[in-house]
């Protein structure tokens, strides 16, 4: 399956005419064959218009056409077998036990994503049978259903090249609603992003689908990304990375004469609380186990515990010992790309030249390449209220322990956060009724909140929410993970007196789809 | 109850400091007392810290004691009297029968929304229970619910002042939703709308919830409008009007450091497809009922049927003909307002200047001030694909006949057409097969479709959709009408591995709520 380098517009390889990209292995800074030329306005225009005359048809798959698509990309993906994972390797320098990890993980979403389809609750069928004789007024027979909203922009995620990718979360939700999907490949895995697509590419011939249900486009800089979230054929966009490239796109979609919904999830440090008596009766392991998540895939997760905060005193002395000594001990590793590895260490750089901040300890340092030094820094409560410098995401192993005088000052803390992925809980018995006070700030500051675990680790099923209040997300509405997903591609449409010939399955009086229907006011049993 | 001309901010009625408005009967161009003080800066910053301060209070009511505050705004509405609907008839020229029918709609919306919070579906509870053995990670326990996103800005509506706007069906559902809510009230009815507010505000202290929960104000222009939706406490935005207005509240949401989301309600002109079986049929009956549609209450309806799209021919002759007859019987009707009534007169002066359009039939002549006389127009449908000014909404009983040469141009014409509340279909069984194949055009453009009846009239019930693509509404993703609305103003929020003693009741392992809960991937039963 040797790679072409190609633009997948539809089933076609096509070459790209714009500037190229190249992956590059960070672990030996070497760029890596093929090279895959950019899209041009015209091929992103081409795939959009092909997602555009595929959307009715495949909006009206049948339940079961759609799951059983996404089974045979699953399927295909696992068919790609180790060349992927040799790929995906050496694009990203993530080590190959957490590349099976992660295709594992894309292929169960794929199929959780086929189960959802399947039993139809997205619909969120509704029915109003008609009340003829009802004074003053007769009430016409009202019938609800969730349709897809149209061809979607996805994407990908550069720290997870595989379940937020090409075929990722994203991806998979979308196509699960019914919208064609049109992929932006992420620069830094080209070559695992074409292997995916090819992939899906094949699903959609192998199920006989209109091929424009999935493109793959590439590009250099921003104007595929852009190109795209302003064809007008697109209606909705599914991003995961930067601050600075989601709000990109969301300008972008409100620009449109017909602006489109983002979902973009962007930004977050999330703050991990360590109560009083929790501290006191496991400093040290809690420490440990905080290094652990903190340092796992060089730091490269959304949901990072890049905030630590506590009231001072002799056992958050105790944490932050504990803590620097495991700090230290913690070996460099590779990142993902050259930029991302820059751009942490200028994140650390700035950190080290913050007043407001205090080195506590850093990590082994660099054998190689793009590589990540962990680092604990400090800051008292005062000074992270005043300095928003200290809220920023710095992407990679660094954390900031703020230390707080008083319970009111980590309410303060915990009030004057942005909008956060996740937040986390680490308390005992003692400490339940602090954390209940906190618990409605934390609500309305985070998608998830953890008691007495650490944030990296995101479940795909049907409770997660990986999403929250911005810049966490640009929809707080949303998740981009678990089953919930799908409901962010979806919008209802209410049909009037239809006689039942012209009525979607979904909708017809005799049920044939056997959906637990909202009927005249009452959940069917 | 004297009116007072007073601001409510929370339970204190305030003199507000900025220009005043005062109402206007427009059926007499004379302008009412008292006159309404608009809300300083500082008067909305007031009522937006209120809000806040009662918002986590408030979304932790029990489901009883919020389906009792809406059952008690009801109960306060009623007991407002006659001296509500007369206000009301005089401030907007409504007849008061049809003030007496939308008191009671309004009154039965906020019941039916105490219907829905106290069956807490909306909750979406989805529980994942941890399985602790599982290879190669535990799964830990997620349970997710849904909660209010904050406080809500409800800008009314000039044309329901009774069901859209202060206690309509954008504060009913933010209400119930959890949400703090503060009215702008419509310039167009200051003094139903302090009535209302009041009723509000005393329901508010007898449910001894948090004053917060309710405040209401007034501006002459676009000032506290925009500072309410600047507030950053507000997080969402309930508006039902111009599509200049909404656009502009769209604009002030996305510019905040945080953006949050808008649903207003716009534009629609309400395409209403006429089939060849339908119009041979019936053309003479389909023009009486679609003039009683256009012409009832002067034509302020965002469903008004401002558009008719059908192959041109004898039948459509006869149903122009028909038509015509109708709309020159038709007396003309006070408007709510002089601004409408003269916006009116401007759309229809436009129309009647565009030479792709033809005049057909006009209404009887004014006999008195703020009239809308009834008017009918033609174009064919080359001249409606070319003409854009010819999408533009007439608020008003106008509309306009598009005749086309085939059924392609019939579908041109519908792909042609910008989003929509509703479109309607006229058919016979002989037509079917076409209705058919315009569906996925019109479920792409609309959010509600009917068959063989008329967009005007509104059902308050689970299935209605009264929304749609951009520009009839700006998030096509929720209903500002129907039960479905509250869904508008919440967000999900995940709860890992939280013990019993700290989760909400919703999510609490014993189900005290005894929720239908999405456990383990099955509905309960």
């Amino acid at each position: 399956m040797p790679l072409t380098g190609n633009l997948l517009i539809g089933q076609r390889s096509v070459v790209g005419t714009e500037a190229p990209i190249r992956a590059v292995d960070p672990t030996r800074n070497q760029s890596l064959e093929p090279s895959y030329a950019g899209a041009s306005a015209e091929q992103v225009t081409q795939a959009c218009a092909l997602a555009w005359a595929a959307f009715d048809a495949y909006r009206e798959t049948t339940l079961e056409q759609r799951a059983h698509f996404l089974e045979t990309i699953a399927e295909q993906i696992e068919a790609l077998g180790d060349a992927l994972i040799d790929r995906a390797n050496t694009e990203t320098g993530l080590p190959k036990a957490r590349l099976l990890g992660e295709r594992g993980r894309t292929c169960a979403q794929l199929r959780t994503f086929a189960r959802v389809v399947r039993a139809g609750e997205w619909l969120d069928v509704r029915v109003d049978n008609s009340l003829p004789e009802r004074q003053p007024l007769p009430r016409p027979d009202l019938r609800q259903r969730q349709i897809a909203l149209g061809p979607v922009a996805v994407f990908g995620a550069s720290n997870f090249p595989l379940a937020f990718s090409v075929a990722g979360g994203d991806t998979a939700s979308a196509l699960a609603a019914g919208c064609p999907v049109v992929v932006k490949a992420h620069g830094a895995h080209p070559g695992t992003s074409e292997l995916v697509g090819q992939a899906v590419a094949r699903a959609v011939a192998q199920c006989e689908l209109p091929e424009g249900v999935f493109s793959l486009l590439y590009g250099a800089g921003r104007e595929v990304g852009i190109g795209l979230v302003s064809d007008p054929r697109i209606k909705a966009v599914g991003f995961t990375g930067s601050r600075s490239g989601g709000l990109a796109l969301c300008q972008a979609a409100q620009a449109r004469p017909e602006p489109i919904p983002v979902y973009a999830e962007m930004s977050s440090i999330n703050p991990v609380f360590l109560f009083e008596a929790a501290l006191q009766a496991r400093a040290e392991p809690l420490a440990q186990a905080f290094v652990t998540s903190l340092t796992q895939g060089a730091g490269q997760f959304c949901t990072n515990p890049g905030l630590l905060i506590a009231r001072q005193g002799p056992a958050l002395e105790r944490f932050i010992n504990a803590a620097a000594e495991q700090v230290r001990q913690a070996a460099a590793q590779t990142m993902l790309t050259p930029g991302i590895a820059s751009a942490y260490a200028n994140g650390v750089a700035a950190l080290g030249e913050n007043r407001n901040a205090r080195q506590i300890a850093s990590g082994q340092p660099h054998q190689g390449p793009n590589q990540c030094q962990a680092h604990l820094f400090a800051s008292s409560a005062q000074a992270f209220l005043a300095d928003p410098a200290l809220q920023a995401e710095v992407f990679g192993a660094t954390s900031l322990v703020v230390a707080c005088d008083s319970d009111e000052q980590v309410r303060q803390v915990a009030e004057h956060l942005e909008g956060q992925l996740t937040a986390t809980l680490h308390l005992d018995a003692a400490d339940l009724d602090r954390a209940r006070q906190l618990l409605p700030t934390l609500e309305r500051k985070a998608g998830r909140i953890l008691v007495n675990g650490w944030p990296t680790g995101v479940e795909v099923c049907d409770a997660m929410v990986h999403g929250g209040p911005f810049p966490a997300t640009s929809d707080t509405r949303g998740t981009s993970v678990g089953t919930a997903a799908i409901l962010r591609f979806l919008r209802p449409v209410c049909y009037q007196d239809f006689p039942d010939a012209l009525l979607p399955d979904a909708l017809q009086q005799g049920n044939p789809l056997q959906l637990r229907r909202l009927l005249d006011g009452r959940r069917e049993g």
